[in-house]
């Protein structure tokens, strides 16, 4: 039996081994997942949003052993993984709030009118139905939030959805764990058992069995574009072709004033400077490049306050590519290094990784040293290495002169997740065109702080233009993220009987719909 | 210079030629595009519903010539284009109120909480933002509601995107006509002229150089699955791939019960001769398969009623595929056919289109005899062609036996538009699971009633899962179609000053939000 390795992080060594899922176990899931889609049980929003609370209530009571574990197997400290399972636990109970005030169905009436243009208008009645089993491909930095348990399997059983999760060989005890808690949850609220699945595997037959399954209704991704873009060619190809929302990293550019370093730059530098180095800079918001008025400390301000920190990749793969992210900047022509070179790299440790990179620093595990970087604002649109994420704790200072174009600079962009833009009161006028700009180039916009940390709340958009995601109009995060596992299905001149509970004359989920235009929550007369 | 020529289908003669468009319009039209789409007057909801009221009235007033022309170029009789225009115009108009009204805004603010789990919450405060410019390509069966100045164009705008618009070389005249009234109502509005584009070509380099163009934000298209996977592949081989909105074509099932026969045969048989044959069956929603029992006289009334007709097909194309799509359903196993096989073709008349097929009856232009057949339900996953779409007054009766599985015939389908049953009232508690069935196949499920004919309004859902559309969450008819065109953009701890007027504290534009998860139109307290 294949097996996947954990590897501790901190120290290059197994730390456990799992079973591993083969493409057998892709079909029976898929057999058992469709039979749940079509279950009435699958249907009930209160049976639904109990498993999510379940699955909430069952993360906090076995926090200690999954934090313990996925410690060992992601080196993120205690506090971070406390919080991230508490922030899971609010993601999967947001969504049950929402499913359970029926928000996700969308319902709209409208009534048969005679008079209606060009021809009289039978009754319409919208509602949304879930797509079918979703499969789910987490990430190694989140493994909680992001992952087994995470949104993207949150969001599709909240919309009815069956959650068939790749689990991540990165943290393979952890999503074990999360994955008995979900498959307890399930059953508590008496979904079908294949509402949800975990199918742990290090290779990629098991992920493409499960993009090619027929019953597979869509994926949700979050990783690097190598894979994402990989994923999205597959499900194109398919006789079905299938939508892959897929999260896949981003540069969050930063933009300080000359106004707010004066006013704040040693604030602003220590946010930044937290920002770039905790947790390793392994944030998919984590700001890559900050835009600072030339001349300011700025840069050398980054570079004192993470240049003696060391940081614990992920795992090899991580570790390798932030090696070779580092030697790319430090390789681009203008580009200056602030930070030694000779930690700013790594290398596999005991996992021997020889292909770390030139300025492999030996040292145990996947530790590195964060890397501060400064060149001119101006040479982003020819210098390719600045526009690629370096995942890990690097960050490139773009300097601007008062007459620089930092519209043009943007411009040279791909898709963001999140910008930001530290500036005075006193500069707010002038600063409408910038706004603008960074709203085009982003699904997020930070005023006076930093794009790490994601708040979980209806409002909150976790998206954005190509290629930060493949799906802008859609969020991983929040509420809404339901929406992306959602279609809807119009009835016309149905009786009433045979409409859903939804759509029924005398709203028994008592759903605040719409009416003829008008929102309400009263019974319709036909 | 390179012309179009409009050809009449009635007598197969060129009805008049116009000047078509090159490669560098499309760049033109683009630059023109992007300057627009960052325009304030852009960006105003009241300007934007203007032009799109201003484009129905203009419509309305130059409703004489548009008909006429259309008629010339199409073969559709007068009555019908007189209801296309106004539909047309109605669709205009409720994409107008949808956005006076905020609508497609989606304003959600949620306050900042320090009590917020796990961290403290920032202010956060979402709203949709247009894409940038559309490109739509419009059909060659609906002149006007699916063409130059359709729902999609009108959705584009509705939305804040401009719209380019590839011409129909199968309507020259008309679509420079309503480009017209288009590019007029843009200027009355005082929108930038760059907001509205025509581009009509024949070729295939202007359609690809509109899809590769950098600036071009998503496609919307109506027309063949052939056609339609072609613009998909080719934006998704993009540098950066932009979504395409295709509504490709649908059988429309249609499900008779025994029962109903039995109440209303006559009835039924008249509705379905007329949604088969009417305007050519050259609907995206007629109805290609009827399911009625075995030992009915359901295909023979089909076959009595539409036998004697003759019908004038769109263009050389159609009645080309026309005559292919019936050669091949009479050749495929145990289909019978119940019209005359002489009489089901067609060729090319004045056209010389030679391979219109061996049932090719000598006739002026591009008219055509309707065809019906029969077979049994059973047949539908073992034979290939009655899974395909065959454009034009054709159908395929397919007859079940009470014990047959009509779930697992509707099985072997993909995904439709829309899908219809008649029942009588008295079945009606043991139709659920056909409901059922019917929901996960379709976007639209009618009760006793024909596919055809699809209302403009706030509920309707004119989409289905693939192949019948390549967005199943989207519809290109009603007031929703606006979504296709917009993505979310949240503002975090933004300064009211720097706020887009949707998300100000005082809601300036009178918006319904949702604040802290109420609707409301009440200011935000900070």
């Amino acid at each position: 039996m294949s097996i996947v390795e954990a590897v501790d992080p901190r120290s290059g060594r197994v730390a456990g081994s799992y079973p591993a899922a083969r493409v057998e176990d892709v079909d029976a899931a898929l057999a058992a997942a469709v039979e749940a889609a079509a279950s009435p049980a699958m249907r009930d929003d209160a049976r639904r949003a109990a498993a999510l609370r379940a699955a909430a209530g069952g993360l906090r009571a076995r926090g200690g052993d999954v934090v313990a574990v996925a410690g060992g197997e992601t080196g993120l400290p205690e506090a971070r993984l406390r919080g991230e399972l508490e922030r899971t636990a609010v993601q999967l109970e947001l969504l049950a709030d929402h499913v359970a005030a029926g928000e996700h169905h969308d319902a709209i009436v409208d009534r048969a009118d005679p008079d209606w243009r060009p021809l009289p208008r039978p009754d319409l009645r919208r509602r949304r139905v879930p797509i079918g089993p979703v499969a789910v491909f987490g990430a190694s930095n989140f493994p909680l939030a992001f992952s087994t348990g995470g949104g993207d399997t949150g969001a599709a059983l909240a919309a009815g959805c069956p959650a068939i999760v790749k689990g991540h060989p990165s943290h393979p005890g952890t999503g074990t764990l999360v994955a008995e808690v979900l498959a307890a949850a399930v059953e508590e609220a008496g979904l079908p058992a294949g509402a949800f699945a975990h199918l742990l595997a290090a290779e990629l037959d098991v992920a493409e069995a499960l993009v090619d399954h027929p019953a597979t209704a869509a994926v949700a991704f979050t990783g690097s574009f190598r894979a994402g873009t990989a994923l999205i060619a597959r499900a194109n190809a398919r006789p079905t072709p299938i939508p892959v929302f897929a999260e896949m990293g981003s540069l969050n550019p930063v933009v300080v004033t000359h106004a707010a370093l004066a006013a704040r730059g040693d604030a602003i530098a220590e946010a930044l400077a937290g920002a770039v180095g905790t947790f390793g800079g392994q944030l998919c918001t984590k700001p890559g490049l900050v835009f600072a008025p030339a001349g300011s400390t700025l840069a050398a301000d980054l570079a004192a306050a993470l240049g003696a920190r060391r940081e614990v990749l992920l795992n090899a793969n991580v570790h390798r590519g932030y090696g070779a992210g580092v030697e790319a900047l430090a390789a681009a022509e203008g580009v200056e290094r602030l930070t030694p070179a000779a930690a700013s790299g790594g290398d596999g440790g005991a996992n021997g990784d020889g292909a770390a990179g030139g300025d492999a620093v030996r040292d145990a595990g996947f530790a590195v040293a964060p890397a501060v970087f400064r060149t001119r604002a101006s040479a982003l649109a020819a210098t390719p290495a600045l526009g690629e994420e370096c995942f890990g704790p690097a960050v490139v200072v773009l300097e601007y002169e008062a007459g620089d174009d930092l519209h043009a600079a943007l411009g040279a962009l791909g898709g963001q997740l999140a910008a930001a833009l530290y500036a005075e009161p006193a500069e707010h006028p002038a600063l409408a065109p910038l706004v603008e700009r960074l709203t085009e180039l982003a699904g997020r916009v930070i005023f006076d702080g930093v794009p790490t940390g994601v708040s979980v709340t209806l409002a909150m958009h976790h998206g954005g233009p190509w290629p930060a995601t493949s799906a802008p109009a859609h969020t991983s995060v929040g509420a809404t993220a339901v929406d992306r596992f959602l279609r809807p299905v119009v009835y016309q001149d149905a009786p009433d009987a045979l409409l859903p509970p939804a759509l029924q004359d005398a709203n028994p989920l008592n759903l605040l719909r719409r009416v003829d235009g008008e929102r309400t929550r009263e019974p319709v007369v036909r």
